[in-house]
């Protein structure tokens, strides 16, 4: 495995073709898933490595964000990466610099609670796009509403890659795996997998029924109310649609249940597509 | 020659070198120089033809500018043009979409002026390079700060093309070449090559020694009273540095003279390299 840290140190072979995870490491399971279906479908697998500061607002967990680059240098090795790029700020970033607004899919959710996020995410994503020039790029379904963003600015941009976004890896108790569990107390680990049960529960109520829009109002209403009673303060529990990221309380169409919630100090997202 | 008026039906051969000029049609003489030095250095020489409306204000000319396809067709086909990318309105914006911001350098000038101009413009050149994927992009310096905000957004987003800036072409009185030249009365055509005697005039004044900011402020302020004197209304006539397109006082580092002065309901723009 190649590592690159410089910008200018990445190749483009030609008539190969370069699947790209981008990451800012801590890498788990849902990396690692990542890699591999990039390694089983391209003929190159790049990882690209960088705590991108411009997705965090001042007061959140950019300095205690976990790196350990020995750590995830080693299980890149092991799953076969050919190249990973692990620029300097200052490479990605030299100085105040052009960004890139995607309108609609951030407006609500993630996007309202955390003000420039996915403008911080659509540039981040949309320079390493062109630094790596790959013919595809894997994303996990876990950070839905990044996704949907992403999605949205290379449509809009033209940019000239395919999108895979893979499913959420779980623990075996349902938590969404993320680097941020490493923040977890033992008693907030043990209440965390809540989530995914009150997300499936409420899918399961909507799927067998429950499908007007009071019976959903009600379902997500006491899905919300089951985590705060347990000791969460959700941010938001809600049915949205996958084209516009808007509120729905239509099932039927490609949907998906979102939620975030905060737990002592950390913040968890997860979600299940209808 | 290829005309293409759907983005999927542009091509990508690899292995050839692709030169891209961006228009809005209104081909003159500046466009054709253009198109015959992409001729001259790709494989390939692709002429985007779009009157982007996102880069209009209202009250604009969006309307009025000139639009004659089959004398463009006639022209890029006579000057050696491979592919003529003519795409329809719906084509490239089919949605309210993500649009792409350039800091420091739209901040004076043309994006005081005209608020919104420029993410127009970086947007619709962003989707372009993104569409064509050319090895090399061609503009003419007579929109100098449109080439300062594309080479700082091409380098801030990393977008793998090459930019090459050429000469402004004049007519044989001096005046620049422009699709907008043909709003001109008799009378305003009569006058308009003044912008270009008092922009040389400016120029070899600080060039023989008028160098420092009292004289330079001095033969910049003559040179705008002249023209208002002759019927214009200068909006700016500034030494700016083409790093950060600010005023400067040193012609010494890489700077320009720049103007924008309407004349009846015509705006005209102009530069000198110093």
């Amino acid at each position: 495995m190649k590592i690159v840290s410089k910008i200018a140190g990445l190749e483009h072979p030609t008539g190969v073709s370069t699947g790209l995870v981008p990451t800012m490491g801590g890498f788990h399971e849902g990396h690692l898933q990542l890699m591999r279906t990039a390694r089983s479908e391209s003929d190159r697998v790049v990882v690209s490595l960088f705590v991108n500061p411009t997705q965090f607002a001042a007061g959140e967990d950019f300095e205690r964000y976990p790196r350990d680059f020995e750590r995830d240098r080693a299980l890149a090795e092991q799953v076969g990466v050919d190249v990973l790029f692990a620029p300097e700020t200052s490479e990605v970033y030299p100085r105040v610099a052009t960004t890139v607004h995607v309108p609609v899919v951030t407006k609500l959710w993630e996007g309202a609670v955390r003000p420039h996020h996915f403008e911080g995410v659509a540039t981040v994503v949309c320079k390493l796009f062109n630094m790596v020039q790959p013919s595809v790029a894997y994303f996990g379904w876990k950070d839905l509403q990044q996704c949907l963003v992403i999605r949205r600015m290379t449509e809009d941009l033209n940019l000239p890659v395919q999108l895979s976004f893979e499913p959420t890896v779980r623990e075996t108790d349902g938590l969404a795996m993320s680097s941020r569990n490493v923040y977890l107390t033992q008693e907030e680990r043990r209440l965390a997998p809540l989530i995914f049960e009150q997300l499936s529960a409420s899918k399961r109520a909507i799927g067998v029924g429950a499908n007007t829009t009071e019976a959903i109002d009600e379902v997500l209403r006491r899905a919300s109310d089951a985590l705060d009673a347990a000791g969460f303060r959700v941010d938001y529990f809600d049915l949205i649609d996958l084209e516009n990221a808007h509120p729905t309380r239509k099932a039927s169409i490609p949907s998906a249940i979102i939620v975030a919630a905060r737990l002592g100090k950390t913040r968890l997202i997860d979600n299940v597509l209808m």
